[in-house]
């Protein structure tokens, strides 16, 4: 199912991102939250080297699926490095893939004509590969259906670096719906830099999804300790837990105007209560992706351990990083790595 | 029911102001609006001293009611000082506040995260006050409900003084449901400079809202001679007449969405034409907030004492004077004095 | 029907432009191709001399008809220029024009404050001049119902001067209903520089327009050879051709909200393919303004004869030097030279 990955330009998956780039990634965002830092402590900015003239970029997002912190985020990131961003998915105003609208192609074509960089989310999975392979331009994967979602996953490595330190120090665990796909995103990062320990905790009765199994399986040959654990007490004892909702599926699937989602309450077993992680007299990282459902009490929000509004805060700082990268055209090049075996085999 | 004023970073009320802000507020105000006159003249701007490199600022537009004017206002003061803005509350985007949706205090946690300051309007009153309780971040109250609508107030209060002077020297009336939240705000921002005579000019058979009788008061106690009248005419021999429509409680109360508000007659005494003013031969200064309804007819557009579009020019420099205050960290020095007698009581 | 023109401030129709001004506004696109040019190049921009400080400029976009391309365009170009762009009329949130919402005159009154330039499109042709005639500032008419879509007919000059050279020495078609606003613009816009040929590809049984047919004179007054054909093969021994729908009438007068426009199948002599491309040997350039319907086949995009999308790509600096050139006052100097004789006369 997964198309061809069309070239080191975009950042679709995971695999698009090699050790190398994460560091320089991570470097870059660091870069950024330094920035923030000084100018929060009032304090000056380092002065850049004179640079040549440059004409202000500008940032394309084409999302056929709710969204309000991946979007804003991206604004942000955008306005904080003086690029506009346009939104070039309007779902009140523009018609694309409509049987009266435009085709696919044809809006690609024109906004790649507009813009420096195109962001997109959608209900269908292969919609980020598609405009991959339609546009010159490169292209970020902010969440397609129920495949992945990379830029989510870097924001949690930086955000379990910046708490916690070198990754390979740590063990990790994740509750989700092995489905997820930020899980999915999340776990295939780790194996550039493996923790010594994963745990993930999911239901007991659902079986594991393939990309999931496959990520897991990668972890362990990297020397990883792999665990599953069906109860989310059975984390706490873990250096960090990025802990979401068990059923995302009906999410991911959801498209704009059909979303009648009903905010499911978790069975107990995956709900995490500040109760909990004290009984536990755990010192456990908890990040969480927000918005939050009921698998993260608010009990737990004055808590030490409570690491997710950091994470947001993380969040931009990173955004900016890949921005910055991808509109320096520095290609990813974690692809070349993976595929060689495969295509050498 | 008005919660603890949280502190000083925020301007949720007219009590936030001292004179002293008023007087900074006003002078920064004037200087955008010289510089936008040399702009329009084709003169160059004045030089500013070589400054240190700036992150650019992001702008975070909260609004659960409908504005085409306030939202459109903020967003050009922001535009003219170099910043960018966000919308952070889009109804067909995002579901805060509701069942599906994320908490506002989650939303809020987020929100502050990716901007500088955040511009709240809300039909429930308790809106801003909750906001800049959550959040660390200067916030700004553009409407909440029936309570107040300060900065629509300095609005005022600058296009008093750039067309008449000094609010001391002059007899002001206010045409207005008392319940109006611009009323309000108003009459309390004259608290800082009390005109020689206030005229509320409204309904005969409804009681005074006790805010605006409070306020009313403390003009009375500082000098002002306070009056009240029930037709327009009786108006017109002050220097200035701000009107509004005379029953704003379904505007005010009036969420997105569920907001069929008849756009009522206004009964005679309380309607203003060309033929009043000129058989009056009145100089009146006449202001309304805009959009108008059927108070002030269009007759009046063309007669010397309309300065309703001049309000409108002013307020982009009052807009730029109150975020470039806020972004700066300056706080606001009013409550203080205001609370210090209760509390010292 | 036609309004007294306002004055040389609005870029309303194709008779705004002058001669002089055509060449002023390619001058200025083709810098602003040289500077994108140089950046894809890596190379470094032009410096330019040191300038006087500036505010930043306010773009209004005021839009009742549905658009994706045009709007996105004018954001871009405004981004690329430095400036920001506000959506002066929003349908969910404001009421303009409606019987609960402020008038078009207030409207116009209030945005023109706010900001530099204001850009509007319409299902009514009279609303372009009647916000020309309201506003001080410069007014664009991006598509005004049924009359004329200016700014199209500019880029699409401009396309053909970068991909076939000077319009005098070539053989023009269009391919269109006769009634189209861009098609309208087109032809009188043509008269800057006269083609050698122009011939219009229509519908056999329905009565030219007016306008155009009028515009088709003055083009064969100045010497330019006119004709008629029906079927689109007997445009592809041309230089170029324009080729849209032949029905636009009821896209023209759709409003936002009401336009459940069938994409009907155009009738088979007027729809362009590969394969009577090919038949014909033709090295024809094709042009579209996109969106496309079904008049142009995709089986045409692999052919060097389309021309389309690097229409689009040229569409950005020519908005730039619409904007830049109507922010800098600039007068549009075309109705003097056309109004005269009518008013010496």
């Amino acid at each position: 199912m997964r198309p061809n990955y069309p070239s080191g330009k975009d950042l679709l998956s995971a695999d698009a991102v090699s050790r190398f780039d994460l560091d320089d990634i991570i470097a870059r965002a660091e870069r950024h939250l330094h920035e923030e830092e000084l100018e929060k402590a009032g304090l000056p900015l380092p002065e850049q080297p004179p640079a040549p003239r440059r004409r202000p970029k500008v940032i394309a997002t084409l999302f056929d699926q709710r969204s309000t912190r991946t979007r804003l985020g991206f604004q942000t990131a955008a306005a904080r490095l003086g690029h506009q961003s346009i939104d070039a998915y309007d779902t009140d105003r523009s018609r694309m893939g409509t049987d009266t609208g435009e085709s696919i192609e044809d809006h690609i074509h024109t906004v790649e004509l507009y813009s420096d960089v195109l962001i997109v989310r959608s209900h269908m999975e292969d919609m980020p590969y598609r405009v991959g392979r339609l546009s010159y331009l490169p292209v970020i994967n902010a969440g397609n259906g129920a495949d992945e979602h990379p830029t989510q996953a870097l924001v949690d490595i930086f955000a379990i670096r910046q708490m916690r330190g070198a990754i390979e120090n740590l063990s990790i665990a994740l509750s989700s719906d092995s489905r997820a796909r930020f899980a999915i995103s999340f776990v295939k990062m780790l194996r550039l830099s493996p923790p010594k320990r994963f745990t993930l905790c999911c239901l007991p009765d659902t079986p594991l999804n393939p990309a999931m199994r496959e990520a897991m399986t990668v972890l362990a040959d990297l020397g990883t300790q792999v665990g599953l654990v069906h109860d989310i007490r059975h984390t706490l004892d873990h250096d960090v837990l990025s802990i979401q909702m068990q059923d995302m599926s009906k999410f991911a699937h959801a498209s704009l105007g059909n979303e009648a989602v009903d905010k499911e309450k978790e069975s107990e077993p995956f709900t995490l209560t500040a109760r909990k992680v004290l009984d536990a007299r755990s010192d456990t990282l908890i990040l969480n992706p927000l918005p939050r459902f009921s698998e993260l009490d608010t009990s737990c929000d004055s808590l030490p351990n409570a690491g997710y509004f950091r994470q947001v805060q993380l969040s931009v700082p990173m955004r900016m990083a890949i921005l910055e990268r991808m509109l320096l055209g520095i290609p990813w090049t974690g692809q070349v790595e993976d595929f060689r075996p495969s295509s050498g085999g």
